[in-house]
């Protein structure tokens, strides 16, 4: 189906997807003197001789910024922030629908690291956590750094942190239908180094850490392995060379993938042929999450000796969606008083949507976005 | 009636005021693959083309951010951001109570003037317009031009514009009401020469002007007259003597209100004594706008010669009530997609507010901010 025009249709109809509603919807003139003047003063009051109790007095309780500078958009790029706002506003629509929580687009005209971070962090107290959002690599990880260590609220780049939790889960499943027990000295080829590559590298090779097996991980961007060797490597990709290529190796694509487990693509479509398949190990788990056309497509995967697929589409089997994992995870740390959103934090929802699916098989390693029991579930692990 | 207790109890049930809630209520698969991915990029797509249309695409249609600092909060002074936003939050309840308006509230952690125009450009892309509030002066002056001038979309500064219109609205019924026909030759005092003060007394000027009738107004601080030879002035107060003093008087607050016909306050509780009252002109108009204690106090204002009084507050006749103007100034703003609230929006906001009372009496002047026709009446004039 294509949504293109549906989309349009229903924007304009609806001029948006959100609006501000009262809480308390039973308003007479006594009740407006009380949440207004004069009343409201007693209520800055106490919050000035106790700001830490502002969520018990303020929306802030149930309250997430969806936050971007419109700079990596879906797979539109760097549209701007004006462009950004649907998406952004789309997201807001999922916290809610998903997970109850309140959730505001916005979107900043600030295009350079400092001027952002300034941005976020005077807007901050707004808020009860932030969810950044479709900002470019490698600016977006000084940026979520940055605002992490000056804020005492949660800040979490979903790009990042909330895709690499879905695959992790993905992976545990896949793991067990394909017979394999861990990832020790599994070899998994990751390929495009952006914002979602990076943190899946990462909380791959974090769990694989502290379960004691980890797994062989390579990096590729569009010039081949990442490889000590490379003179073209900026500091977020030297970074890498911290947890992935253990061996040193260079060289192409093709040399990465041979011999290879397990493929990650958050690259672009069709790059996964069936030539290269068919030089991976037995039984290879294939996470092709390029969107809208991923890395290798079902029907040409069937042809081939891939055990699981996932990929980014709605459309298709293992659906890779990060509403997986963001509307519960914001939803335990509001609930939750978390300060930050940490590694364990990840590592814990990440097992938690993985438990999900009782009996993984091939088709199901991913629960649906629909699970009913999902936001409940990865909430209750972010403590 | 002491509201404190029902505003924390109320706040505290609630968990705030206000919330998210979603345009089109039901939601399936199709929809939610339209409001966000992958139909949302159709949507994106067509903004990064024609901006201009984020109106049509978007919630900003009929958004307002409120935003402070929180330097001049209420009576309480500078308390900061976080205990501002009980106050953003309940301003957001009005909006969206009087004239269905959605609002954002923002407070800054930002504290001066370059910070505060730096994060408000930053985020204005998210908003339709720009509710500007409790801003300490002299420094909301510069922010509010600024701002004005660097954002394509309205702004304006409540405390002091919000005021100065439902200053004149009263005033205009005021004047009917003591058979003054026009502000040519007469004398009005304002006491207190901050924001609001400073915008009441620019607009009362623009008043007269543009009417051919002229007042002489004295604008008093706590050292006194505004005037020429003062030593302590500073820019914005400098500023004043172009519309103020025509006569360059020097003097006391006793020296100003003696012979006046008017006098507007926006200083503090119990100010003007009976025996000043006495020596202003006979049937003087007086709003006392300090909250919570007036400058005069009604039943103290019963033994003078007062023919008209107007306070602050909403257990007395003519609240002057920022609610008046506000909600009906940016509800045509986003309707009439008005880059700018003038100076001539102003005008017709107070004519209009004035107008709704067909037969102003001395407790009269004002109307009702229950009045129906009100949102309407002003929305109609800002075009």
């Amino acid at each position: 189906m294509n949504y293109d025009e549906l989309a349009l249709e229903l924007h304009k109809k609806y001029g948006g997807k959100i609006t501000i509603a009262l809480r308390d919807t039973e308003l007479d003139a006594t009740k407006l003197a009380a949440y207004y003047t004069p009343g409201v003063a007693a209520v800055s009051r106490r919050l000035a001789e106790h700001p830490e109790e502002m969520p018990v007095y303020t929306w802030t309780n149930n309250l997430v910024a969806v936050i971007s500078d419109g700079s990596a958009v879906l797979g539109l790029g760097n549209i701007g922030p004006r462009a950004a706002m649907p998406v952004m506003e789309g997201k807001a629509l999922l916290f809610k629908k998903f997970a109850g929580v309140d959730a505001v687009p916005i979107v900043l005209d600030a295009h350079d690291v400092d001027g952002i971070v300034a941005a976020v962090t005077a807007i901050a107290p707004s808020f009860g956590a932030i969810n950044l959002e479709d900002i470019a690599a490698p600016q977006c990880f000084e940026i979520e750094d940055r605002l992490k260590a000056a804020l005492p609220i949660p800040v979490m780049h979903d790009d990042q942190h909330g895709t690499a939790i879905v695959v992790l889960a993905g992976l545990i499943n896949a793991l067990k239908v394909t017979g394999r027990h861990s990832l020790g000295g599994i070899r998994i080829v990751v390929v495009g180094a952006g914002a979602a590559g990076t943190a899946i590298m990462r909380l791959l090779w974090l769990y694989g850490v502290r379960n004691g097996a980890t797994p062989e991980i390579l990096a590729v961007d569009s010039h081949g392995i990442v490889s000590a060797d490379r003179t073209d490597l900026n500091d977020e990709k030297r970074k890498l060379l911290e947890f992935t290529n253990p061996h040193s190796v260079s060289g192409s694509l093709a040399d990465a993938v041979a011999g290879a487990d397990a493929f990650v693509g958050v690259s672009k479509g069709s790059l996964l042929t069936p030539e290269l398949v068919a030089t991976m190990a037995d039984a290879p788990i294939v996470f092709a999450l390029a969107n809208p056309t991923p890395e290798i497509l079902p029907d040409v995967a069937a042809g081939t000796k891939i055990a699981v697929l996932a990929t980014g589409r709605s459309d298709f089997p293992n659906q890779v969606n990060n509403a997986l994992a963001f509307p519960g995870v914001f939803r335990g740390a509001l609930d939750h008083h978390v300060r930050a959103i940490t590694d364990d934090h990840k590592l814990a929802a990440a097992a938690a949507i993985a438990a999900l699916v009782e009996t993984p098989d091939a088709a199901h390693v991913i629960p649906s976005v629909f699970d009913e029991r999902l936001v409940k579930a990865v909430a209750a692990v972010i403590i």
